[in-house]
């Protein structure tokens, strides 16, 4: 390889880390940034899966879409198409884009536009749809396909044309840097970030030519939707490490996913190559009435925030998330942080976190480190029902298996001509 | 007195404290909720002080205030006007007010309402300018009479307008507790709090019926205005413990304030009595091209909230403020709020600290244990230039001096006929 050793390549994935340069620069069709799209495709988080695996909280949301695009008029037509091969299915990482939870996108859903300036890339993702009964979690009753409607045709436009009122977009790292001082962790808690974000748009939306009431629900939306950054933190997350991965040497991890079956990871040495191993399930905190027998397994592309260094990795900056997740008081969320920064390279001096000291977010996970101490990266996340139809029940925390880091060892090793 | 002990006096004010309920309700003209405003008087920080001793920034202050009424039309009749005996001073605590730094209020200036709905008090507070050249920092030039104007005419009515359309006004301990887990500590960092006004108004600003620049004037001026929230913090101050103060027994601290010269304290059980001793000077860091030589002694009604229990006695709830005023770090901010308890009577269960392991704020500070331990009270302030027409330079910690709390307790111990 060009670099004299796994470390300096290493060095050389984190400068562009920490040089990224991501801008929110608009807000549209899927389908208009993402070809694949144009056809009856339906992308989903994670590494590829077939229908006939999906667990219930991803076959709900693509019932969802699928009535949403307006493919099937009903519930068990859309079943029908789904289980007979007439919609293909493609995982968000392939096509530049992340989606949370089940991760279902089609090509009419709006999706936030992140370029990474550094580097000349972009990422997608769809918006926050709030919380409650939610497409990302599996539900699909009429309400939730309205409320997609409404996006599509309200809210995704508003912010398209605010979003032109400004000369180059949004510089997201200074609003990262700034909610991550109010003690986000970007993953379960993005109400700072949120509201910073709601912050910059809203001088904007009030120039923006629109009819009233549709300015009225708009800005209540924002005003209510408290984790309404997390999809805009995803898209920021794959933007800087798709950008920062054209370097293909190194074992830094630069994605992190969950179809709601297998875990997937890529490092830097290994391209798009997925690793992967059964998912854990969460354990956490549940809403009333429900219980840990009712979560699904692991799912989601959001754990790409814990690959950028947040979510998890940045308890620390979150105390207040902690017993959102079940996850103890201030010093547990220390020590979280402090044995994450066990399985990472550096700390970017980027987002410092004054609950740590000042000290810097972790910064790249190599997966030989993860290989080494047995330290498995945690993630923060939000649990869907493991029915089809429910949507969200809860939060907590979960671990990445081991074995996807030692198979990626393993394959980079071979490359390498080390065994 | 009725209480069996001065510890079960002091239990009362401070259950009337944890017991309060503030809701900004409105902003409105000073003069409609102030009667004394209808003449030509001037508000000022602090206990009463004559023209002479007023120190270069309060000075200032009032001259911009002489000339935004236009009792004169330029600043050397304003002087002259002011020295001579033309203008009366009064202190905003005599009229259930709070001013920060100068604190000098006039009748056409907006204020914010405060009702406290667990007493049924209400206390007053001029909204905040923004940074730089700002009337209550001691700047006068146009730029800061245009701009007390434009809020008199565009910024106070917009927010009359649209608190009027929410049913009961903004309930404030909602807005603390939220910002309080975001890392503001209600003195000198309040960018969580007034995201969170923000978002609140923001959805009832795009209902007023108004000029469409001006609504966006407005939206940008909240938008960008990291300390709007300070001023209503302190009129909450003000109103919570001017309920509590019913209660005229006991130790409990019920105001702290600084007119330039003397810093005056009130405790519960000599209801409005001011104990006085000399002002201390602020320590801290200064903006470039400013040093500790240029600051102006320590001024402003805003310690109202040190007394409520947050600004530098919450340092451990906003790490991130520490560096802004000179303080130190993560472990500094611990030590400060550590501290500080050491003076107060127990913490308030409204507000909790995820940073200090989700305990509530300092609350109460006992007049008592100023005394017996020699522990200052500690305040987050912002820095005046001593000159008139300045502003701000810089933002420090300062303490309150230990006399005042001496003489309270003297005083208190004669009343019961103690001594």
């Amino acid at each position: 390889m060009k670099y004299q050793s796994i470390d300096e390549a290493n060095r050389a994935v984190l400068d562009k880390i920490v040089g990224s340069a991501p801008f929110l620069t608009d807000v549209v069709p899927a389908k208009s940034v993402i070809k694949e799209l144009e056809e009856k495709v339906i992308l989903h988080a994670g590494p590829p899966i077939k229908w006939d695996d999906m667990t219930g909280p991803m076959q709900g949301s693509c019932v969802g879409a699928t009535l949403f695009e307006g493919w099937a008029q009903t519930e068990d037509e859309a079943k029908q198409m789904l289980a007979n091969g007439e919609v293909e299915f493609m995982p968000c990482h392939h096509v530049n884009a992340v989606g949370p939870m089940g991760g279902i996108t089609t090509g009419n859903m709006p999706v936030f536009v992140v370029e990474n300036r550094s580097e000349d890339n972009q990422a997608y993702c769809i918006m926050n749809e709030g919380i409650g009964k939610v497409l990302r979690f599996g539900a699909y009753s009429k309400e939730v396909i309205d409320r997609l409607h409404w996006m599509k045709d309200v809210l995704g436009p508003t912010l398209s044309k605010a979003l032109q009122k400004t000369e180059a977009g949004l510089n997201i790292n200074v609003m990262v840097a700034k909610a991550i001082t109010m003690g986000d962790e970007f993953h379960q808690r993005n109400i700072a970030a949120s509201l910073i974000f709601l912050k910059e748009v809203a001088p904007l939306i009030v120039q923006v030519d629109m009819d009233e009431n549709d300015r009225k629900d708009v800005m209540q939306f924002l005003a209510d939707t408290d984790q309404f950054f997390l999809n805009i933190m995803m898209a920021t997350g794959k933007a800087v490490l798709d950008g920062a991965r054209k370097i293909q040497e190194g074992t830094v991890v630069t994605a992190m996913c969950r179809n709601g079956k297998d875990f997937g990871i890529r490092i830097s040495g290994m391209g798009d190559e997925w690793f992967t191993a059964p998912v854990n399930t969460p354990q956490g905190l549940f809403f009333t009435g429900y219980t840990q027998e009712d979560a699904n397994s692991d799912i989601g592309d959001s754990a790409i925030t814990e690959t950028f260094g947040v979510g998890g990795f940045a308890m620390i900056a979150a105390p207040g998330v902690t017993r959102f997740v079940g996850a103890g008081g201030f010093d547990d969320a220390l020590s979280t942080s402090n044995e994450m920064m066990e399985i990472c390279i550096d700390q970017n001096p980027n987002f410092t976190v004054p609950t740590w000291d000042f000290n810097g977010i972790c910064l790249g996970i190599d997966a030989r480190k993860v290989v080494e101490t047995g330290i498995e990266p945690v993630i923060n996340t939000g649990i869907a029902h493991k029915e089809p139809g429910v949507g969200q029940i809860g939060a907590g925390t979960v671990r990445a298996p081991l074995a996807c880091f030692e198979k990626a060892i393993e394959a980079y090793a071979q490359k390498l001509g080390l065994i």
